[in-house]
């Protein structure tokens, strides 16, 4: 069985080593790239394809590009959209030319968000969330779905070399509507190699891998295009604040998006599931059950950058020293001050919307 | 068992019959609409869907709309072809709206045209060869699909309201790239109403009946666009010269092109299937079997637009008194006269590309 390196929680790692084995996924691990972020410290990124050859590029400054989407549909993002675009930065920083696409024509034909009202919700606050958390304006370039017809146009021949239960066997069922999706999505996944080939990175969350199989089957049969197999880096769900897997928006008090307001997140913060014992004279004993808790994890995952003060913490909690009370009052203050500058960040790139590099189409 | 009008050959009948059962067509008959052309007085046309509005449109002058779309595959045309722009030429005549799209983004995905090589092909040879078969350059419009951005952001969505099984049962099998063509032909089906609804016919062979099946599901499923359903009339296949049901470019020498050299046009003419004796006596005692020979067919089909005049020939052979070598001779004189006239056309329309009426799209 693989092990997962994962040094704080270990609820998790049977479904993740389940899925390395199913997928064929590699096993990441932080020393594989120089100075990791902290969900690669963290055990967040568990699993890669093919990342040694962007491991290279970053070490031989050899081009190399990162790509990510944004869906354009509701109103908030969530704290998976914050590790995508974390590691996006994290490639960014370390010499990617990176890629930010709006999915408004996905947007549109999966739920109904027509492509004006699509665009209007990426310029006015998802590509100023997406800078928010990390990413160089200046450095980083857009574009819309239904714009880029080159994207359009692969799409039909990416069709052409995938059969009908290929497609099944990967997604496991395939309704037209997805099948145009997905294969538009290779097409997305491709485009920075349309003009340039050279390997390419995309963050994802593990239930975005079906895209990257399809994506790597595509090229794998189109030999004469000379398209570099995309790799890809996969990160843990944030879990829900019950302790379940994935947050989710259908349980919306177990769920934490982004922005959201200081009180009621420090509500929610206080009703996660924690690793606290019954008792305080209990918890003094024994100690926390520090991989059941969810407000850790939150920590860990997202609210303490510095790895020193993450483990004095974890040692208090595991000792009994700190409580489940002490713990969360931490994590609500970190959160609210994540917020604070979220939402301050936010407000300040809506102006610099109109000014970030766009790909112009003829 | 429904009965097909048709004066003159009634060997197919069996099988266009079975097809209108079973795809529950309407039966054509040429009083159905004012001054009938050619392939419509003759059986030629068989068939339809929803074809009362169209008389209506036309006998009340309402808005309505024609549409085909150009393949720009290969350097020649087929004799399908020139049934279709006929049949589209008589309702343009008739007050349609006249559309003609050039199906690049399908000859690339299919056949590995090129964008750019298709675009060459369809400027160079397919429009000067659909006008120089009967449309009004002034009055017919041109779009190429993949400009068409409206047209595949359509097809996104009408993927959505159609399920894989739906599809199977319509087209027999779902290969992704079936899947999208499918999807983008709806598009251009109903790209027309897009700005203003009306009733639209699609005059097609029946091979292209699924395309129509599929653009009716949509538009069922779409209730809140207020499409009309997509009318339709359905052509038989001009024989190959052996006899079977289709001419085909499998069998050259059995297929005739447009264009083509005289005289190996008159060459394939003379060795196609006809309906005389063995002997000569024979001939003229019993008469020739006209329902079996495929000189007559062209004749009827393509090459005689004057009834009286096709009528006297049909007695002549019927009653032995014209043997199939003088029935050749002027299926040969006939069919040199056309090719030279297209061929002129052919060249003069060249010239009138530049001029015509190509949608822009932003």
């Amino acid at each position: 069985m693989t092990k997962i390196i994962d040094p704080y929680g270990s609820e998790l790692v049977k479904d993740y080593a389940k899925a390395i084995k199913d997928f064929g996924l590699e096993v990441f691990t932080p020393t594989m790239f120089p100075e990791p972020n902290r969900v690669m410290r963290r055990g967040v990124v568990f699993a890669g394809r093919d990342l040694a050859i962007i491991a290279k590029c970053i070490r031989e400054k050899k081009p190399f590009y990162a790509l990510s989407g944004i869906m354009p549909t509701n109103d908030q993002i969530h704290l998976g959209n914050k590790v995508v675009v974390e590691n996006l930065a994290y490639f960014q920083k370390h010499g990617a030319i990176t890629f930010i696409l709006i999915a408004d024509l996905e947007a549109a034909a999966a739920r109904g968000v027509s492509l004006e009202e699509g665009r209007r919700r990426a310029l006015e606050f998802h590509i100023p969330a997406y800078l928010a958390l990390g990413l160089d304006p200046k450095r980083t370039i857009f574009y819309f779905q239904s714009e880029n017809k080159d994207v359009v146009h692969f799409a039909y021949e990416a069709a052409k070399k995938i059969t009908l239960n290929e497609f099944k066997a990967i997604y496991g069922n395939a309704d037209p509507g997805r099948i145009m999706s997905a294969v538009t999505q290779v097409g997305d996944v491709l485009y920075p190699q349309f003009k340039e080939r050279m390997p390419g990175i995309i963050p994802v969350g593990l239930d975005q891998d079906p895209h990257i199989r399809l994506a790597r089957d595509v090229v794998s049969r189109m030999k004469d295009r000379k398209f570099f197999a995309v790799s890809s880096l996969y990160h843990k769900y944030t879990p829900s604040l019950d302790g379940s897997i994935k947050m989710s928006k259908s349980k919306p008090e177990r769920c934490i998006s982004l922005p959201e307001d200081n009180k009621v997140v420090c509500k929610k913060i206080k009703n996660a599931l924690t690793g606290g014992r019954d008792t305080l004279e209990e918890h003094r004993r024994l100690g926390a059950v520090v991989e059941k808790d969810m407000v850790f994890e939150l920590l860990k995952q997202h609210l303490i950058e510095d790895d020193v003060e993450l483990n004095r913490i974890y040692n208090d909690y595991k000792s009994g020293r700190m409580t489940s009370g002490e713990l969360k009052q931490i994590a609500c203050d970190k959160m609210t001050a994540f917020m604070e500058d979220f939402k301050q960040k936010l407000e300040h790139n809506k102006n610099l919307v109109k000014d970030l590099n766009f790909v112009k189409f003829s």
